[in-house]
């Protein structure tokens, strides 16, 4: 499953590329804040600035690059304050609270407008861990499916950028074909993968865990505007389960259960080929109308 | 469904009053942290310090009463950095970014160790909007069971004392009668409210998501140490909604997705009797082994 080498670094690596800055540079003292600066990457543009999913793992990637890191991450959450800008970023991670095996952090993540004031455009917490190995087991078995290499590559629409970095193969839940208001249920299954494929890591399905298109659009068959407001990630692998999945594709299922007065919620789950549930997956999602 | 007038007030309405600490007594400027002080309470307690569920209530709280709030509550995430000690705990709410019909909360809780010094013991974040009125739709309807009328009250156990502040009545899903290791599905099914009743709002709502008894412990026939990391809750009510719940039965549903070495999650919806989905919530949960 190795794609041809290439001396071209994948897009997503650079997407997720953060240079520490000069005052953080030296080794901090304990549960200091360390910031990076980042920018925006053009293939993972949105109709408007940067996919949501690649700004998650760039707040998640602070975190990784931090220097007093303990673990892996266990939870992860971003809250969308505004609509990044394509353009550099500035984003600070913070261990707040170290303990035996587990660590909190705080994540903020800033952009310098044009009236030359810095505004916070996300925010985000997270828990990493030392995990050990304990009783494990999964409820909730992956969807019988035909395999990825039986079903055509097909991405939902190709308006954006983004939507051309993902192989998406679709199984059940498609865009509605006639946007004429006949309503649906809210569930899409597929299989993801990085296009070009790329070895899994924990920033990769942070970015996968966003890449479903809205489930509003189907459930409706309106195209009406919406904005992610606050995503949350829970991992249910260990770096070893990544690194099994290699290039492989993930099997993922999404599905709202309230469309209230200007938000839905999805929750989704990420399983490897294998049946791994590597991720399950929520949001809350502004709707216009 | 009025409980008769008493003069003492609701011990939930205890446990949630927070005191403005003098230093921030006066209107604040733009996006200024307001501090509260708090303290837990005997009633909320659990096996060791208070139920997590009072801790997130309280740690809303901050939110709800800050002078600047925007609109009501849409998401809402706490991870428990520590496990709270009875006793007096600070909580600061900071409105980081408000939009014109939304606004990006941070949350901090510490508690002053016996070296004198202030640990951070729980962070957060929270979204609040202005909602207007849109196209709503239920995607997840209430299961059918029994009213709560024909369900006698019985609470899970009777070791701590935060489970004789929710009256509950089973559906499905019991806690083991035999602590044998004979696994079972992790769901659990019940009526729940505050006891006595008492007016539903978006504090109690949330305390209320947490109510539910580790789905390990269902899942397992095994009494293994748990505890709650993070939780995230999604509320798909306003006030108006919430109102008319009144001091009336939810109906809660909770299941696990996936047990890997050490932490499991849950997803949990709440409806009012009337079939309203109230509020989504999730969390992920230390497991000793």
């Amino acid at each position: 499953m190795k794609r041809p080498s290439s001396s071209a670094p994948h897009p997503f690596d650079e997407a997720v590329a953060l240079a520490p800055r000069a005052n953080t540079a030296d080794a901090p003292a304990a549960n200091t804040p360390w910031q990076f600066d980042g920018h925006t990457h053009p293939d993972y543009g949105n109709m408007v600035g940067p996919f949501g999913g690649i700004t998650a793992a760039q707040a998640l990637q602070a975190i990784l690059q931090h220097p007093q890191r303990l673990g892996e991450p266990v939870s992860f959450t971003v809250n969308f304050a505004a609509g990044l800008a394509d353009g550099p970023f500035r984003v600070e991670a913070c261990p707040v609270r170290t303990n035996r095996s587990t660590q909190h952090w705080t994540l903020t993540l800033w952009q310098t407008g044009s009236d030359g004031v810095d505004a916070v455009m996300l925010t985000g917490t997270a828990v990493t861990a030392v995990r050990r190995a304990t009783w494990s087991a999964v409820d909730a078995p992956m969807p019988v499916a035909a395999s990825p290499t039986d079903i055509a590559s097909a991405p939902f629409t190709d308006k954006v950028r983004w939507v051309g970095r993902y192989d998406m193969r679709l199984v059940a839940g498609a865009l509605p074909l006639h946007w004429d208001g006949v309503e649906a249920d809210s569930l899409t299954q597929l299989w993801l993968r990085d296009n070009p494929p790329r070895q899994l890591d924990y920033a990769s399905l942070t970015a996968l865990a966003d890449a479903f298109f809205p489930r509003i659009w189907r459930r409706r068959a309106r195209m009406t505007p919406i904005g992610t407001v606050s995503m949350t990630v829970y991992y249910h692998a260990g770096a070893d389960e990544l690194a099994a999945v290699g290039e492989g594709h993930l099997f993922g299922q999404a599905r709202s259960q309230s469309f209230f007065n200007g938000f839905f919620d999805q929750s989704a789950q990420l399983w490897s080929e294998a049946g791994h549930l590597l991720a399950t997956t929520h949001q809350i999602v502004y709707y216009k109308e």
